[in-house]
């Protein structure tokens, strides 16, 4: 059975548009410069931080003015908003769909194929700058200012995220209810951290020992240790 | 055994002073107020990140000049390595004497016990707000850029990281040396995620289900999922 991790999830072109946003008399191309904005915000957010991210910073970067950068988002927290429901949402929307996948397989439930399952949406995105941009903006959340980033969290993950609680369980039916809410949870932290450029991998091992551009490696060595994390006593 | 866990790990007033800093005709109690500076640099980079804190603002929460800031630090990566390096020496040093606890122990070490005394020193840290601004700062030094985090992590981590790599190949012999260092890796990954406060689990789980408060509970589950990942096939 294939699971979804294609680029899909990474279409620099794919954008959330807000009812209203694309009004008559608006130019041509307002789409493609819309983009450019979430593309340069979205590498200034990961690189500086919500904070540390200043609009006048993103219209430079993107060439246009901070106008209208107020005119598609509103606001700086519009901006980031968009930036993350972007590329969460599809990411998300996988794992919903992987996750159907596999319930319609005959035969239980396994608590490997449903740690694929969760964390190969995400892989996809290691493979473009854009993507690793990304992936450490989304690591960087959780350290952010909670007005920040729990709404955006939930709002992106919450619903999918319960369905994999759900799942876990049904593999394991004798594991207590809050150690599966806080395995996804550790599952999370895992592969946050892994997947995000922390290169600590690079600064540890010896040299000639890991291949950071070895993907299939990396997916293993998480999905392993998830694993085992998901089924231990 | 007792490994350290305890809470001088967590002292506000022990600092690490570099040669030369305390010279003739310095005024009293200049520790005190490098202290404080620490202190306020602490919760400003801990919410802001490093690029969104400016010295000013750590010179007005501390009630000093940007002057006296640049006379004890140098430079805003100078006061970030003093806060940084303040208490992640405290945790390195303390992992080394529980390993060396555990090593002088009769018998073959445990995954577990491997696990327990490198996550020990740093679950003090959550109980007082200074800690938990500093586990923040470390959870989101791996988001920040290379020139500043690699050296600093290295040299804070590095050889007690390592240590425990040889522990764990020690306790299990078959692990793949790469393996080995995936796992520990993946360990620090889910204990920065999982101290940090990210709220995770107050947002997905159903209300009562889980206490935020329950350190123990925390500490049990981690060490249970991270054990489980460390002995995975």
């Amino acid at each position: 059975m294939k699971l979804v991790s294609g680029r899909r999830g990474i279409p620099a072109a794919t954008t959330r548009r807000k009812a209203g946003q694309k009004g008559p008399g608006r130019p041509e191309g307002q789409s493609v410069v819309r983009d450019d904005i979430l593309d340069a915000a979205e590498v200034l957010f990961a690189n500086l931080g919500y904070a540390g991210t200043t609009l006048r910073e993103v219209a430079a970067k993107a060439n246009v003015t901070q106008a209208l950068i107020n005119y598609y988002f509103g606001s700086k927290f519009g901006l980031f908003e968009a930036v993350f429901m972007r590329r969460s949402q599809i990411i998300s929307q996988q794992r919903i769909e992987n996750l159907a996948r596999l319930r319609a397989k005959p035969g239980k439930l396994k608590v490997r194929d449903i740690v694929q399952a969760f964390l190969l949406p995400t892989l996809a995105f290691r493979s473009t700058p854009e993507g690793r941009a990304f992936l450490r903006l989304q690591a960087r959340l959780h350290t952010e200012p909670p007005q920040i980033s729990y709404k955006l969290r939930t709002d992106a993950y919450g619903s999918s995220t319960r369905m994999y609680v759900d799942a876990l369980r049904q593999a394991l039916p004798k594991l207590p209810e809050l150690d599966a809410y806080w395995r996804v949870t550790l599952m999370v932290g895992t592969y946050l951290y892994a997947f995000s450029d922390t290169h600590r991998m690079e600064e540890m091992a010896p040299p000639g020992l890991y291949d950071p551009d070895d993907t299939d490696s990396l997916i293993d060595q998480v999905t392993r240790f998830v694993t085992g994390g998901m089924l231990a006593p």
